[in-house]
């Protein structure tokens, strides 16, 4: 069983108008609504692929109830007393326009009940994904809380997030930490497996067993929102399965392809995952 | 006892944030949640007035459940299979930007479904407002309906809507009709009394019993948005107590100069209400 974390989810709602006009009033043409997080990414790649997966993270309000209700993964969320955030995309033809709700202040109580339901999963549990920003309220450390439980019960752990959060959760010493190459900076010397993505030129992955580079067989054009959470889905099962890193990589490069050429973030094309991932190419790096 | 009715609410998001720049993410700095649509806002002033009032209307899905958790008024709406809309109003510091959801379908069944809840309300009801516009899928002369069936049970009825859903509506005799300037030419000729609003400069009334002109004492500044739901609000009231035009125009002014000077569309500011109803200027107009 894999289990993916999720602290600070969203309700994403994507508006479609022709073109957005600062201090105009606007007919949204189409309204999309999903539960956006990249836990939940991971979780839903994962749960497409048929592999058990539980999702759990923290939901409040309407908003986490809405978020609660699209979420196709089987999940046990904590439930806390602010509304979780909503996201709002506008599309216009030429590019997104972005707003991001500020979401939850956190208690160290609430924080507290989600340990308690975290510890009861990763008992169980043969890998944990950890992804995403921290809501307001969580000690900068929530992430180097996490990874230490998990060491505890023998449950690995992924860890995929950006700056302090990701440089203190890599101190504790998760098996793998999936940062961007922007995001390598921020990390400094770490003893976990690193598998750097870079965008559609593919992974590159440091590990104690030895350093690779994957890339996919011919580059893919789509929205490539949701790419790492599939890439983080692959590393997941493929720890669970103790599956050599050349063919993880391979898997996750396939993976994250086919989430590109979905059309809607958070989803994969299976038949493109399938037809991609024996072409995938990895060679030793460096 | 009074009976609102709202055929297309909403929740009204209100983001604050630095600057909207078209094609960029912005994290915004607060939001706002309320219960939209002018019905409500009528149904909010009568309560706030303490007035028996019962808001009415048609809601759907997590948003529908998000718009009935926020209204304060007693209420009782038909659930629909759609989900009522959101609308999104981003203020900069410059202006206001509207980005308005299409709303839900409604069909024929739930249309039905509600003019039974209807009946059985205005049959214990002595006023009715009917404001705002119709969702999709109602046919153009909805209003014009619930006009007859509360003819039918001796309830009488204030409309307050525009275009074809007025003209349509107004022709079956409505009590008031009460458009804006801009709405009184959709129009065309009426046995109802009509309460033409001209915004900061008042009202005029053109009613069987003679035409006046109100107008506030002063100029107020502030949110001119649910000025027209207060002014309906009093309009209901006065059919509802008997209350003679010139006096039911001064309380209608000074409930909508109440509604301005509020800050939060929706609500009034009782105090300015009563320290401004006896100083509203009325006289015979034409």
């Amino acid at each position: 069983m894999i289990v993916t974390v999720t602290l600070n989810p969203a309700l994403d709602l994507t508006y479609t108008v022709d073109a957005l006009v600062p201090h105009a009033t606007h007919r949204v043409g189409q309204v999309a609504e999903r539960a956006g997080g990249k836990g939940l990414n991971v979780a839903g790649v994962l749960h497409a692929l048929g592999e058990p997966v539980l999702a759990t993270g923290l939901l409040g309000g309407a908003t986490g109830a809405a978020v609660a209700a699209r979420t196709r993964p089987p999940h046990r969320f904590t439930t806390i007393a602010g509304e979780t955030r909503r996201t709002v995309t506008v599309l216009d033809g030429v590019d997104a326009t972005g707003l991001w709700e500020p979401g939850p202040v956190v208690t160290g109580e609430e924080w507290a009940a989600f340990r308690t339901l975290y510890t009861d999963l990763v008992r169980g549990a043969a890998v944990v994904v950890l992804s995403g920003s921290l809501p307001q309220g969580l000690p900068v450390d929530a992430y180097a809380q996490l990874v230490r439980l998990a060491r505890r019960y023998d449950c690995r752990s992924v860890l995929d997030t950006s700056g302090a959060a990701l440089r203190l959760g890599a101190a504790a010493g998760p098996d793998v930490v999936k940062p961007n190459a922007d995001e390598l900076r921020a990390l400094g010397p770490t003893d976990s497996a690193v598998v750097e993505s870079h965008g559609p030129r593919g992974l590159i992955a440091r590990t104690p067993q030895g350093a690779w580079r994957a890339a996919p067989p011919e580059v893919v054009t789509g929205n490539p929102t949701g790419a790492g959470d599939a890439c983080a889905a692959a590393i997941a099962r493929g720890l669970r399965d103790g599956t050599p890193w050349p063919r993880l990589l391979a898997d996750a490069v396939a993976l994250a392809a086919a989430a590109v050429v979905a059309p809607v973030a958070g989803e994969i094309d299976v038949n493109h995952y399938r037809a991609t991932k024996e072409r995938v190419h990895v060679q030793p790096h460096g």
